[in-house]
């Protein structure tokens, strides 16, 4: 549609290697239909809670991507300045947009807002560990409330995208950002705390010696320190660990209260056995206020969190007054296909045809595609072979394809008005009469 | 999931003005949920002809975009060098990375290939004219096959996407750069090919005077240019338009022929009247060897094509010494929504919920939040309102965002077992004995 007018060079003697960005990848339709398929599933879920798609720019000024502060991560970061002279970069997450897009509309909206945004971020991230340069988030957020109820729900929708996916045990450890503020008040650690955060933040990785000596440092007190490492190894169930963990941080209070409440409606939905409480989450960024919780396989734990987020009560402070608390949550669409690969529960397919007209007799191409038509019109994907091959390369090609179903008509088919349809797994054949019945017999197979 | 670590300055004093880069756009709820059923829609229509996605990446090598030889379009790209050094730009389409994809994988693919590319690109394009800077394709190819019937089933796609989508006073204008060459050729004018092309494509734009005057500064020749003037503007019904640049040419091509059988085709599929022949459509770009076309708006001309494409008889040269024939379309989404728009065939929904439960007893939160997994299992889009506030403001809120229907559900309610429903648009109330029936109810208001 839009033209671009560029002259290749059309003598030039060499090739040029067809190759792409390290850290970047092309998805060939047998990913490419999973992953579509994947996104779907959380689209529909996202939607039956009345959450509504949105979509922001890929490029952004870097000064609304990284504020005016930014620091260590532009080295992350894909920024340039564009033939303008501006100063842009590509998105780093779908949070920082969605915080800007918030401050700019939140006045045409109406309050609380629910959004889904499945889209890609990029990250020149080292490229070791399995790690992309371009990858897919999903996120869900709701925005305007400060309550139990947007929290269970945000939990709700993490626990049904699951469900949907046909994706079992798995587990979703919470946490809540104000108990652990509390706890560290009553050490007199509030000063410390995004350092305290960050230590925490990699006990899993890093052990607890490590992340004992590593608070130590911090704390200069080692009753502190065992105070904190008590908090955080707290666990059983949900209601006993929340116990402990309002105990250690001096009692009831507002944050633990919210805890209890958004477990009820859990167990009101009867899925709050799939949450844990794990006081060693705590999210790293010092932007969560609230819950913040964590997505594991329980049979791959290693490959981390596929679902993560949190309640934060300041989004876009950054570009407002306004002040516009939030709960949200993502699920990181790449490190949930590896973990879905890697346990196998996914397949790969080549193709999403249902049934092949196979070009058996090249004078009956003009019957083939009106077949094909009504077999549309019908609900069946269908494709015809479209290049003059002997039978056997394009059974071939059906079966490569992993295509269910073909079509062999010849002239003695059409003129008596009967249909060949071939089972291409079970490698049998049945006459079949009249079109209805073509339908029904093809449904059948495809069961 | 990704995390990153960066510090934003909590002591600065001002707020970023929240803003976006200028041919950049944000897609509120009422312009995305639109966006994505019409891309839906096509991805419907595309995989009931067996075509599949595939995705490839948004930044690239400069020199696989650009080629070796690349000129003037350079300023349009967004190019920059990466934090490793590399020379990269971002995608300004999907064929050219289409053709590095196909020379990277086509042995690994069954042939012939059909494919569709729903996806962003991006262009530092003159944003007057409502041209934007980043826009949506969608595209679909047939690889590997170069006959009638691949040119047929792409026609085919195009028009029952647009059937699809319910637009009619489409009409689709076909011609075939062969018979242009060939007409060419008889005038001994093949070395201006490509001078020629860039100014007949202009014709709509600058007009015949103009034409005829820029064809003439090129030919040197005002019989020729006579001839060339009668070939663009020949007209009438398809065949007779076919015979008269047959003739024109030169007489019966392989070209010609060509034309003859996609025309039998799309007569078997009852659609040949959608489509005319237009010689003047030629694509422009030189890389076009067969068919050509352009498709536009019967009743808004002037938005120019909104899904155009043709056949190449050697895609990925480029990148690889394989021949690969192909031929494809591709719909500009953002122009579609333009003509759209403009022609008030498309309306603005803020919402897709189905059905709202009122907080009318913030007690009864658990009973409403068990009431909307329920009323989700069945298929309705259930939302309930997360705030504390009266019944007037969240009346208010249904009513705003279009949600068609609400219940509300007090103690008496619950404790009798009905429920209260709302037609929201026409304003009534009716009581509704069991879920059964109130899922009917609730359809019945759908409708």
């Amino acid at each position: 549609m839009h033209k671009l007018e560029f002259v290749k060079d059309k003598n030039m003697a060499s090739i040029i290697q067809p190759k792409i960005l390290k850290g970047f990848r092309d998805f060939l339709p047998d990913q490419e239909i999973n992953r579509k398929e994947i996104t779907t599933t959380l689209t529909e879920v996202y939607e039956s809670y009345g959450f509504v798609p949105i979509d922001t720019p890929v490029l952004e000024y870097t000064e609304i991507l990284l504020g005016k502060g930014s620091g260590e991560t532009d080295k992350q970061i894909y920024r340039f300045n564009d033939n303008g002279g501006r100063d842009v970069s590509m998105r780093f997450d779908l949070t920082v947009p969605f915080a800007r897009f918030m401050a700019q509309y939140h006045n045409d909206l109406q309050l609380p807002f629910k959004r889904y945004h499945i889209s890609k971020v990029w990250r020149g991230e080292n490229t070791q560990k399995g790690r992309y340069r371009e990858f897919t988030q999903c996120d869900f957020d709701i925005v305007g409330t400060d309550n139990a109820e947007s929290d269970y729900e945000i939990l709700s929708i993490m626990n049904k995208s699951f469900e949907k996916l046909g994706i079992k045990n798995i587990e979703f450890k919470i946490s809540h950002r104000g108990i652990f503020n509390k706890m560290l008040e009553s050490l007199n650690l509030s000063e410390n705390l995004s350092d305290i955060l960050r230590t925490v933040d990699k006990l899993a990785k890093i052990g607890i010696a490590a992340t004992q000596a590593e608070l130590t440092a911090i704390t200069n007190d080692k009753e502190k320190t065992a105070k904190i490492l008590e908090y955080i190894q707290a666990e059983g169930n949900f209601l006993h660990t929340l116990d402990k963990i309002e105990a250690l941080s001096g009692g009831e209070s507002e944050h633990s209260l919210r805890l209890r409440k958004i477990y009820e409606y859990l167990q009101a939905e009867e899925i709050a056995d799939n949450f844990i409480i794990d006081p060693s989450i705590t999210r790293g960024l010092d932007y969560y206020t609230g819950i913040v919780y964590e997505t594991f396989f329980k049979d791959l734990p290693s490959i981390g969190s596929v679902c993560s987020g949190g309640r934060y009560n300041n989004l876009a402070s950054l570009y407002t007054k306004q002040e516009l608390p939030g709960v949200g949550s993502s699920i990181g669409l790449d490190r949930l296909i590896a973990a879905l690969q890697e346990l196998d529960l996914i397949s790969s397919k080549p193709s999403k045809t249902e049934c092949i007209i196979l070009n058996f007799d090249s004078k009956l191409k003009k019957e083939y595609f009106k077949l094909a038509t009504r077999l549309r019109e019908a609900g069946i994907k269908t494709e015809v072979f479209l290049d003059d091959k002997k039978l056997g390369p394009q059974l071939n090609f059906a079966e490569k394809k992993s295509i269910p179903t073909a079509i062999i008509c010849g002239e003695d088919e059409i003129q008596q008005g009967f249909f060949t349809l071939k089972n291409i797994k079970e490698r049998n054949n049945i006459k079949v009469e009249k079109f209805d019945n073509l339908i029904e017999e093809i449904k059948k197979i495809l069961k």
